[in-house]
């Protein structure tokens, strides 16, 4: 349930809404928001000491979306800088629940989000155990945040 | 509930998923996958015959998106050709709740998407009601499909 | 030198305008131009008889682009259909140049490409010579347009 | 001339590699090459004291790109770093050139751009002198860089 609060900041990572995110009626794509939330996960994983780099072309493992829910209250507009929040809500054998809130410069909501990841060999695209390393850097985070 | 099955094929759309839509691990990069749904979704406004062009440039009014929840549940590759299935579910003073359902070349479904627009002034960015013609126009589809 | 005429209509491709490609001033990016020429080259090998898909994910060969020199004389507006004629300027051992010219529906130039792309090893990332096939369906397209 | 040289290290701005940024042989896709570069140009107008954000939303003036010649000689991975380099060549009466390199981890170069943009009205669409002050603004980094 996205109404449900979240404590703490959380990972948080500012992001400048650029002339390439907006569209023709000048406010942020909704894709583009999402290619952004991308780039937020990506710069958690290297925050966990675990980066995508290593673990999708070394270690072959992929941590693709299997769910997305997302809720978007309030537009962005080309210029704005906006503050994404990342918590972890649970962590399962393969799966792992991201939530995200998403603020503008008045502390106020732009858009919130649930995403399921799942741990995926990149060579079988089935789901394996979170490696445990990484359940180590996510449960470190969990207590942390 | 996106569990409720829907009926009929609706507005079909078929799109190849290409090189640019791929990712270091091969397959469908997700925010690529709503870039191709908001085409899809372009494409039956102007099936309906409110293109986009005269409702967002000439009329000002927008569409955006302010729920999408969505279900990955198998990888798209490079080189595949996806068929797009839009359904309304339902439309309301000022919203509207389409369906979407991807499906591979062996008719499996890939991913699904619930998304709810709301029709919005472009000026005051307030939501307006639906114009009457396109309301007659959504009613017309849903009448059909 | 990129004011040298082309002759024929070389391989021909139609792409919509579509939202997505366009940006705050309600003209196309002129990145998205670039993305939408790549799908047109795209679509090209797949006419050859080389798909990008047996190439690339196969063959594991690549074609990088190493030069790519833009003229843009007018802007694409939201809406607009418009025209990409592909012709082939030259092959050399390892290397392929293309000409790009883009037109609206008034069969004027929008905007004109001259791309240089190189046979690449993805394991090196050495330039390799054209596979013997591949150079036979160029050659054969260098006669028929 | 793109084998002129540079002096200096003109505006430096450095962006990572993103997991998005990349395409499924695992390198940087062109098109996404020149986004970042405009995201670099839409930084630079803003070091300058002009941001894009007044420039077009207010003062309705846009600068496209008429022409735009790269050179790419080493690609970029997935997780690399790469420094962007932002000189003036020229600035004419609606005119400005770019030059742009860029060098990777190792400071060699990845690859390089010029660039003309042109000063427009965004209501006519036609070419307008550069106002005083960005002029004056153009100048100013001319001088320091």
């Amino acid at each position: 349930n996205m109404n449900t609060p979240v404590q703490g900041n959380g990972f948080v990572a500012e992001r400048p809404v650029r002339f390439s995110d907006c569209d023709p009626s000048g406010i942020m794509f909704y894709p583009c928001c999402l290619i952004m939330l991308n780039s937020v996960v990506e710069d958690w994983w290297a925050h966990l000491g675990t980066p995508w780099k290593s673990l999708i072309m070394e270690r072959r493992i992929g941590t693709p979306t299997t769910h997305l829910d997302t809720i978007f209250s309030a537009p962005s507009a080309f210029g704005d800088t906006v503050a994404f929040h990342l918590h972890v809500e649970s962590i399962g054998k393969s799966s792992l629940v991201l939530r995200h809130i998403i603020a503008g410069p008045d502390q106020k909501h732009r858009w919130r989000a649930r995403q399921r990841l799942v741990a995926t060999s990149l060579d079988t695209h089935r789901s394996i155990p979170w490696p445990d390393d990484i359940r180590a850097a996510i449960n470190l985070f969990l207590e942390e945040s």
